[in-house]
């Protein structure tokens, strides 16, 4: 199908970018998911320096690659997120444990990630939202109900002003949905539009990866939110559960075989790819499949170019014929 | 089998002390794993005062009821846990929002709770110990290592002193792995027993209904700690993944359908109580089997006597007979 | 819970009523849902006869049995059914051979119903509207999407004036969802619904028996439908798959071994009940739950007993305590 | 295997038949099944004049395609359907209507088809037999047995002259078991073989794609019917039951995606053809692997293709060696 | 249903007889199949000496239980096994390391069981018959074709005599289908009954525990060979597969909770018994039901009282009704 | 990754070495595991004759293929095994129904083999050991628990000598964990290595087709042994049951369709590559992947060929990359 099949930069910014354009080229991708960090784009500069854009658009002509969105899943993070000493790593070294700096820094870095967008040619931002109330996914010690709500409206107000820059630079925000997110399963999602009031910035980067873990199926959550897909990533998870590894991960890092599940080079999951795409034909989907290539298994340009050939071959165009037409006399 | 059948009493804390050990009598249950809140243990007075522990204990005389067990499940949290809000609800009105004065609450309140255990005869505290890195679980901002390691540190740091009391009164503590614990799942219990170095104060309330939404597979899990179970729970829980509800439960409250799991009856979820059973045996384990009710769909009094019948017809012996034996002339 | 348990007497039809509601109370059932057949019903008498009711009810009260609802399966079914010879057996003899007259047979005979229903004190009627399209579940040849459309609008002729009659009279149909019926599984449900607007007097006879092979799942039906629901049949099947059985039958007599399902005594198939009782609780339905008892490999009067006794244990209420509550101090 | 792989051009028929032909072989089947439907191949043409004969080959010839079978899936449904308003789509515009007369005409054609096959070359007539009591595959109204018996002879009967013609010119007929069909599934089968008292002219037309959304396992199938299989599809299909969607198909088109299953490209479905070809090699089977291709989810070129290349890679050959033989000194 | 709930008494034979009659009636079996080792049953003695058969006879009347079978398990396993050292357990110690004598003791002793039988009024001795070529079940090192058959025509020439004497005393032997025993699957069944032409002195006492850790499907099994079933062993098996236990049981002792499969309590392992009675249902079986009692991790009595209780459950009779009969005007 | 792909030559024994070699280099492997038999390997010779290695590695040269093991089956298999008629195919013929002399004739290679190993120049013999008690692994007739320690000791006692010679040469023995051997599932491994107090000599020849049809999990037995693979198999196997087949086979010749299982071209059965290669990795595993090709229902040299690509593809190196390093600023 026309589709094109791009690669998301987050996991390869120990890369230049200049560098790692002629890498992606040579495996062959169509385009780029860039990511807001490392030296692959400073949102700060491209918002507001048109030869720092020039450049990058060059280097991307150069390779005969396309930007299709911009990823901006760490400075996002930093303005949902409850006071997590984690986020040290995300934002800049001054603001280091002063978390309410963080949020504000977070906040004017995705505004200015709208504007990078809108500098580089690309409508979409991919990205996370935080949440303040993440950890409370296990009532334990008891939520009230009231503080479930209160953390929706948090993101809220937190989201509606960078949202509203977002509208005038027509640019749309796509939320991965995932966890530590506001939305990180099905029904968490459907309460996160129904908060926005299905306010048309706010859609999803739909990524299966995170849902197969949790027993949610990828395809039958893309039927319903369909109208949402403002952009989709291609990548694979794999449950491995064998009596004693658990589906939380027992605070193991990614890629320890006890762990009950991990990320996967595309193929070697459970995703079921075929069922998606037929979801993106029926609903029309005409936008980049991503792929967030991540697998502490394999070695990285090996998985990449193997995901690009699963992909191309599961790329395929709905029909447009009606079969039972020809049968008859 | 001899081994006694009990109730938790902290899902019925709503009703006075006196007035439910007559209900649960007249169920039939042989004895009490007696919160230690609500008016059904006030441990500081059952530390102290000799009056308050008798009466306690002609009412279960009075019942013919047994106490195998203090449930300190609140208290512990508050050791351990990361500056949670919720927690509010678990330490006296005095030290909302104070952090620091409820850590110090309840690292006092688990040493007499461990007094009042000595005072009511019974050698088994039963509860949580919090987790300054439960969120951690998925590492999203990432983890370093060091920072799981110096969580694991801290619970060591902070309740190796309440231990210290336990030792002295020969009473001995039965974590609860749970989600919110340092110790949620096999490999994270593995590592809390190998950083106490096997103290022989912390074993095990066994309750698989946290293990088996997880993947776990409870008695499997049950084999290995075989040496650590110091308390049993009978619990049950039920995965109802349908496409669209996930394990993480969505911020849907316990009992809500939509939601990817639930706790259950015993008998009406997944847990496999007869594998539980034999590896009991095979342990030796001859404490109570305590059950901790909770069905948000059923009416409790009708749920306490039917999971009674139930672990009355599964608590039976192991084999005294060597069958092959008999097959020779 | 409050809710009764009645029995269909549609399977035993070739016992005399008065017979009957002897030996179903001997059995321990709460109340009937009369069948319109055999000499249990005869709706045109009972529409005109005071005597005829009160001699039901006479019976009934005898036995200390409730009914609940009749069932009007078989001229049901003559209304809407597509000139099917089989139709024969339903129709009184003179009607053999000439399918519009059995057609306007049913349709009298339902109206007829609906008065009895109301004479006898009960405000729903169960049963079956027939399909002219039911043959077209596979479309070969063929279906156009028109021919459908035109199925379900002739059903809705056919039914509009009935009901008309049952609503002046203030009765409701319960249709039960079954192969060679206009809705036979979930979206053709939807879809009548849809036909119908919603009309009130329109509403579920839910019998997860006739769901279960086709592969949907009873409790997420009844979830979706709950409001519609007017009664409730426990009815179990039992899919058999062997690699040579089929789901289809073969042509083959139900109880034959090699079909790929039979209709089984409760608990001796794969109905999910306590997921369904637990869905009834949370739509808040009080009404009958009736056993339609069959079960060709079973003697028939040891099979309603033990369904009972099965029901019964299942028919549990929802809980009255919000178990988190109990835990705080 | 030396096995040709084949397309079936019945659901290609809106192609011309000669640039159908260029199509086939530049995507590298190496023959033709030929639907007797579009301008592939008119039978009455082709059972009298030898030029129509010699232009079909020639146009084979030029583009180096075999003609395995010929395709009277139409005409033989009319056999042996019971007035179904939807055969007016097969009969000639004359017909419509006229149940009687559509039957006559089908048989007559059956006849040609034949005659069709014998001047073309080929000696296997693929097709269907229609049934008079294929709605009566769920028994409500309930059937007699002596209505399935009925149906059967009528099936017998019609079709006995047929192969009786069939039989004077070498000509077998390859029965694809299907719903709609009289046999639809094994034990129907076996039955319909059992009526014709296993008769040589009536083989099958092995499909997997019928039988295994009816839980049928299509490789013992084969194994028990072996010595009957005349001629081969290989096609797939997908059961996607969510929990709503359900086996039947809810009078949704095929392609629905709510629908319970649907076909699929080889491949993209459940059919285990790696079984299917180890059962043709124990059988012996050389003749064709003709591909029906039908998936309204994908573009029908690229399916062909990569179709083929699935086929080729299946299409292995048995082993020559007896591997013990060589683990000895 | 009629049918007579037994005990087998070989797991019971540390138990005297006289002992084990009074407790088992105490349980509330109907009878026993007696094993012919220990002091239940000296098959010698009771061919020969009346006073002892009528001393057996009078101990079962005092305890109002009938013999319905004689087990000559260890005697049947020395006529056909291959020098097997641990043959020396079986027979009488005088032959110890003597297998030949050992058989030679094994033949005569099956012929005075059958004596004993006759005696005793049960036309049923169970048993076992040794194989040859057991081992060979895994080929390697390499069997030839020949090796099989030669096994098979040398357990007929051993039985055929035995068998002789079987049909003169009216007595028939049901083989207890097992590992060690020349037929010990499906096939392998299969083949023995081909190789003894069908000879009806050799049926089956079929167990379902032996074949579900096969992977054999017992209802099944039981459904083709229906016919061949003289008595039925009702005994469980559970299949522990966790990753790294196996199906061949890794030379652990039976009770293990390492191994892959272990006998259990009936109700406590995977044995369908519904679809077990169903089969006996169709196949007019009414002989005993026969529970042979074996579970290393239950104690006895417990269990034999579950098992019993379990059975009388599933004890039905087929229906005498036809249902749609019911359903007409 | 520079895992070298190799192919065990016990399966081409029929083909001459030198033929082989040319074959094989064709295909494109990169090496040969040796079979000593045939005209392979003899390793008497060998181990003598300084002409006959040199011819060997000249051939090997001659294709660019590397020997990175001998295999010795059958000779080790002689070592263990108990007085099986079936060795007479693996000995010399002079020692035909000798069982002693076969043993010592095994014990002899098996030096030898060591011998010839280390003139090869490589460093590692795989093959099998025999097992006196393999038959036991069904305890009827019952062994007692001093029969299978007794079991062990054989072994060790016949193997530690050979192992000595081994230790002197530098070579180690790599059991292919296989039913007829000692060790043939997970337990029984383990057990072997605690016999021989884990000598280095000692490791295993790691093939997942002998453990998947006995539901043990390759890659957990493998993490579990990690340290003690010096030589793995890639071979596969698929579970066929269908109700009627078993596990153990029937007595039915390896290939046939209506056993359990049998094995398969790598990809066409049930093995688990995928993870078996994370393990590798994990593992640090550098030596070769040996395909054992075996499969009775497909064309030798067509699955050696595909059997290449597939290992090939799945031959990957771990990530030399930690993915949540880059996700930073």
């Amino acid at each position: 199908m026309g589709r094109p099949v791009t690669i998301f930069t987050g996991q390869w910014a120990d890369i230049p970018f200049k560098e790692l354009c002629v890498l992606i080229k040579k495996i062959g991708y169509d385009g780029l998911e860039i990511a807001c960090w490392g030296d692959h784009m400073d949102v700060r500069k491209a918002s507001s320096e048109k030869a720092y854009v020039n450049e990058k658009l060059e280097t991307l002509r150069n390779s005969h690659l396309s930007c299709t969105a911009l990823g901006a899943h760490l400075a996002g993070q930093c303005v949902g997120d409850f006071n997590d000493p984690r986020l040290d790593g995300f934002a800049p070294a001054q603001y280091q444990g002063k978390p309410d700096e963080i949020r504000k820094w977070g906040i004017e870095e995705m505004i200015h990630t709208a504007r990078a967008a809108a500098a580089m040619g690309c409508s979409v931002v991919t990205g996370f939202m935080g949440s303040p109330i993440w950890k409370y996914f296990y009532s334990f010690p008891q939520n009230s109900d009231e503080m479930i709500e209160e953390g929706y409206q948090t993101i809220k107000n937190l989201w509606s002003p960078i949202f509203d820059e977002f509208d005038k630079l027509g640019v749309r925000f796509a939320l991965e949905v995932h966890p530590s997110e506001i939305a990180y399963d099905y029904w968490s999602t459907k309460k996160l539009f129904d908060v926005f009031e299905n306010r048309p910035t706010l859609g999803l980067n739909f990524d299966p990866s995170h849902l197969i873990w949790q027993g949610v199926t990828p395809h039958l959550f893309l039927r319903d939110f369909a109208d949402k897909v403002y952009h989709v990533h291609m990548k694979d998870a794999s449950v491995t559960l064998d009596g004693r590894s658990g589906i939380l991960g027992s605070h193991l890092p990614f890629g320890d075989s006890r762990r009950g599940w991990n990320f996967r080079s595309i193929g070697h999951g459970q995703v079921d790819f075929g069922s998606i795409i037929r979801e993106l034909n029926d609903a029309g989907y005409t936008g980049p499949l991503s792929v967030e290539w991540e697998d502490n298994g394999m070695e990285r340009e090996f998985g990449a170019a193997e995901s690009l050939e699963y992909v191309r071959k599961m790329n395929f165009s709905p029909s447009t014929v009606d079969f039972d037409g020809a049968m008859e006399n």
